[in-house]
């Protein structure tokens, strides 16, 4: 029987001696790998990770505890796997992000142990500081722990989690996991700065030291390990340089130890749990630890696709196809060779967004054409809009649920002062696996509010292209937004595919009964259900509506006057997206709404299973088109009479 | 003849001796507190920067040049005043902030010298970077120069600039102006640090240091200042300590030095022009500076409105009637004193959100009950989330226009968590003076998104009181909007004021020829406009809608199939505002459109003038807002033949 089967609560990791939670931290890591070769997931980050999370519950109580639990929060929360496991959730784990089973992000309705839903980055100081006040304030005397990683320590907001973290009157803990690594490579002053804190020559010294001090100091010292750490700094010239960044703002840093050193964190987590002030503990990790293949290539493992193993190698269990993401990449090194004003801009996401494809195609020249500024969205918008004043093109390409984190500065910096950045929205609508955290839905509520923004979505590959090139060509900011998807396989009939115009649409499909208004990638479902509805007697027109914002004004008059069955379908919220618009547009210039229906994301918050689940799951896939168009057929001939409805089945 | 009336362009400025540019000062000085007593504006800021203006345009070339121009760069802009007199605009300050004449934020529709529109702090780092990489990208060699305060720095998009400044391969200067003041007190351990910089033993060396460096060195030896303040740092034990935060981001730390010192400021800008690398420089400047009143009262005259010196005190001239911040702050204080579990939350805005009221309420209390984030809306969202999960009720009150800054943070750490915070949206709607960047348009865009948030809006304070405690007793997030304006004097008839229910609305006026559907506090204008219009002989129904989610659906039912002409009001964008939901659940629910109508603000930029002004421009006046319906009532009539309309004016 696996030791990992004995584990029900982490009160059970405490009853283990040193060698059976090593033996479990190698049955984590067999798990670990077996569920993202099957499921896909986050790899790298979490084999970093087994032994802090056994050692942080080992010596904390983050359940039931009579001063109240402690407090975990993961930042991002893409490292939870092992302690999802140690948690009660290990039966399941085999099952990792498929539908009702465990989701790979913290989920507090899975468990009362995942404290915050998350998923993007930045946050877990800050709701830490909150938590920690908030106990506090009720009087309690429990601990919280946050556990952030080096990619994320640069976002602004942790930074702001610590700024006022270091105002806090009381105990909190702050693990800074540091595997050198973001999520590619890492980006900005500040992971330099940590690097030179790893590679230092103190740093043996201090692994000596953490390892004798704590494994050789009695427990019932305690508190002393605060006042040792400092004498021994004290001692040692330049060590306190290590934690200049966090001293400097009252923050008690201890660091770096050796993450991987099981006994060595455990001892040094049950001193410093009595510290009673804030304090940062760098740990260093190795990414992928544990699985040499990993530890390698830690990018490609970083959130890979399901994979097989041959041999020494790793091979992605690639599907057919091309998805829009490597469709992104292949435009946009075509339009940069013929436009040297045009630089692709990431968030720490070049593989995520294709542009680690464009980074190659330009690698060396300098100016640099691609720029990774690690996890700063805000700082990436406000850039770009710099460089646009400078007459650069800028392209931000930041997945739809990102973008949020930069709103204010696609307002202030980009629409305020009209400059001319594009946006590349990957990850619009339901992102499969990752769930709601990820799920992209909201773009075009916060965008066409914004003066002047041009907002397109792309029905196949070639009219991305166009989009971009016409965004481009424009001297306004302009949104593209595109789905995890794969582009059509077959392009739509050449006598459709109008050259694209500002603000005018396409005719797909041609047809009498009905109108189906798609707006992006969701065409190809909506063609699927014309043609469905065409076997039933249906004869259903299919328009691909292009642009959001300016709406196509005259082809709405057409189709809404026409007094017959008009649905919207887009892969957005329902509420203020591509249909409202629509709605809007209606109600301004008098035309009739009775048989105008809006199809889009439900205001619900879907969980975790696959794209094509989520779409079947919400009426967005062609089946369910169809049928909601069926019943407003059915509805408009009830309106209309027996005859009508007889004729509309002609 | 003044000086400043001969300086037409910075080069004038040029010509002067530096016994002239002091007199300079002075000049700029007086016209700063004359035009603020008039218009209101920011005083205290504007004051302390006068000196360090002065140098800037002196030494740098911001208007042409033969390399293309410098680039100078203000964060938040509310420092700009002494700039704008130096750039051609000496003339038309008088009028500051009055519709026509020049903004009270930096406007490149003004002039080419104002790079960009902000108005909104933390971003000027970052615009920076994107300047200087473009500039680099078009193989210029100018300069960029980005001026940010100590309460700006702190925000976690600052932080990410600086991150991303430290990688830059050419000249950058950011001037850290600090007067050790955030816009009210300094908040976080950042501000500490500064603090021990400010006060250390070692600041009069540096001040003597400076002064003699850049006093005395020929301005020959050009670049070899930063050998020679590297030489002087490394004999003087501790002091790289005081740039250790930027120096860790790869940035070169000088300062600090006095920023009232003219001939010290330009000699030492014009040394470390040529440094090829980014280069922070500490300015230690005073608010106030110059005007004894202000540098005492440095919060109060922060952003004042018209003032009245008399003697040594200042009086602002303060309008009759209560505003909603201040209604605000007496709601809370009532409610905090009532429920323990109630915290407000406030990011450096303790004045302009009324919170300096509740703070003084609960002076000395703890845990405490108020807590100033310093400028760090995120990180305060995603606190009070944190907070929430213990079962405290955080109240975050945050202007519309910088919740903004915080969306990310409101979905992830607050809807998704499903977590009862409660946000007061101050200045939702036009703001007046201060001007587009900071009216609040789009907060209900984007909250109507959310899954489960409550949205209301009152329409006079005991609906505001009634919708705070209804929020507070109520299991989810939610929001409360009032604009930058004075509670309606009188209160609508007792008869009208039905209890307040969730998704319910009032109905303040009954009648029978139409109906406006208003959300919010124009309220008033509206029943000034039924007022106006039955004096006219038409007969018109007011509602207070209260929510914009969920919405009254029994209401809209009966209004929108009555037949008659709907219009609906708000002070909030049209689009995707409270009448674009209106327009959804109408659609949805199959109800008559042709008849209802949605005013809102356009899908434009509003300049700065007095809200009145905003609202009459905009048709949301009482006059506008009667000229609408009289409108709809004839075209209504005119549908419906002569006789309905005859019948409409009975």
């Amino acid at each position: 029987m696996a030791l990992l089967d004995s584990i029900h609560t982490p009160d059970d990791l405490k009853k283990l001696s040193i060698d059976q939670l090593e033996a479990l931290a190698g049955e984590l890591r067999d798990r670990i790998v077996t569920a993202v070769s099957t499921n896909g997931g986050h790899l790298a980050s979490n084999l970093g990770v087994v032994e802090l999370t056994i050692a942080l519950h080992t010596i904390y109580d983050f359940g039931a505890h009579p001063d109240g639990p402690d407090r975990l929060l993961f930042d991002v929360g893409h490292q939870c796997y092992a302690h999802k496991m140690l948690t009660g959730r290990a039966a399941q784990f085999a099952r990792l992000r498929k539908k009702d089973s465990v989701s790979g992000f913290p989920s507090p309705e899975e468990s009362p142990y995942d404290l915050f839903a998350v998923g993007h980055a930045g946050t877990a100081i800050s709701t830490a500081v909150g938590v920690a006040r908030g106990d506090l304030h009720n009087g309690r005397k429990n601990h919280v722990v946050s556990v952030v990683g080096d990619a994320s320590i640069v976002n602004g907001l942790a930074f702001e989690g610590l700024n006022n973290a270091g105002t806090l009157p009381r105990q909190l803990l702050i693990v800074l996991n540091d595997n050198g690594m973001s999520i590619s490579k890492p980006q900005g002053a500040f992971s330099q700065y940590l690097e030179r804190v790893r590679v230092s020559t103190t740093y043996e010294e201090f692994k000596r030291f953490s390892e004798r001090i704590v494994r050789n100091l009695p427990s019932s010292l305690g508190h002393t390990i605060e006042h040792a750490w400092d004498a021994f700094c004290g001692g040692l010239k330049g060590a306190m340089f290590h934690g200049q960044m966090f001293e400097a703002l009252g923050i008690k840093y201890m660091g770096p130890i050796d993450g991987h050193d099981l006994p060595g964190l455990i001892n040094f987590l049950a001193e410093i749990k009595h510290v009673d002030r804030p304090v940062l503990l760098h740990v260093k990790t190795v990414k992928g630890q544990g699985y040499e293949i990993a530890a390698q290539e830690p990018t490609m493992l970083h959130s890979p696709s399901p994979f097989t193993i041959n041999g020494c190698r790793v091979e992605l269990n690639k599907g057919a196809g091309k998805s829009w993401t490597t469709a992104f990449a292949d435009a946009m090194i075509a339009i940069a060779k013929d436009d040297t004003r045009v630089v692709a801009l990431t968030a720490a996401m070049p593989d995520g967004t294709g542009l680690s494809k464009f980074e190659k195609a330009f690698e060396g020249v300098t100016p640099p054409r691609y720029i990774d500024t690690g996890i700063c969205e805000s700082h990436l918008v406000a850039m770009a809009a710099g460089m646009a004043k400078t007459g650069l093109r800028p392209v931000a390409a930041i997945y739809s649920t990102f973008i949020q984190r930069a709103f204010d500065q696609v307002w202030q910096e980009v629409v305020l002062n009209n400059l001319p950045v594009m946006f590349a929205l990957d990850r619009a609508g339901y992102v499969g696996d990752d769930g709601a955290v990820h799920h992209g839905f909201l773009d075009q509520a916060f965008f066409r509010t914004m003066p002047g923004m041009v907002l397109m979505a792309p029905s196949d590959e070639a009219e991305l292209n166009a989009m971009l090139r016409l965004g481009l060509s424009l001297d306004v900011a302009c949104a593209v937004r595109y789905p995890r998807d794969n582009v059509p396989t077959e392009h739509f009939d050449a006598d459709t595919s109008a050259s694209l115009e500002l603000g005018k649409s396409r005719t797909l499909r041609a047809g009498d009964d009905a109108t189906i208004l798609v707006y992006g990638a969701l065409a190809v479902n909506a063609l699927l259900a014309a043609e469905q509805l065409a076997s039933e007697g249906m004869d259903i027109e299919v328009i691909d509506a292009r642009f959001c914002k300016p709406l196509d004004g005259a082809m709405l008059r057409r189709v809404l006057q026409a007094g017959r069955p008009v649905l919207t379908v887009e892969d957005h919220h329902h509420i203020n997206g591509f249909g409202t618009a629509v709605a809007e547009f209606a109600v301004a210039n008098k035309l009739p709404t009775e048989r105008l229906e809006i199809l889009g994301m439900p205001d619900s918050l879907l969980p975790h299973m696959t794209r094509p689940q989520q779409l079947e799951a919400t009426g967005l896939d062609a089946p369910g088109i169809a049928a909601r168009v069926r019943a407003m057929m059915a509805a408009s001939a009830s309106l209309a009479g027996p005859d009508a409805f007889a004729k509309s089945r002609r």
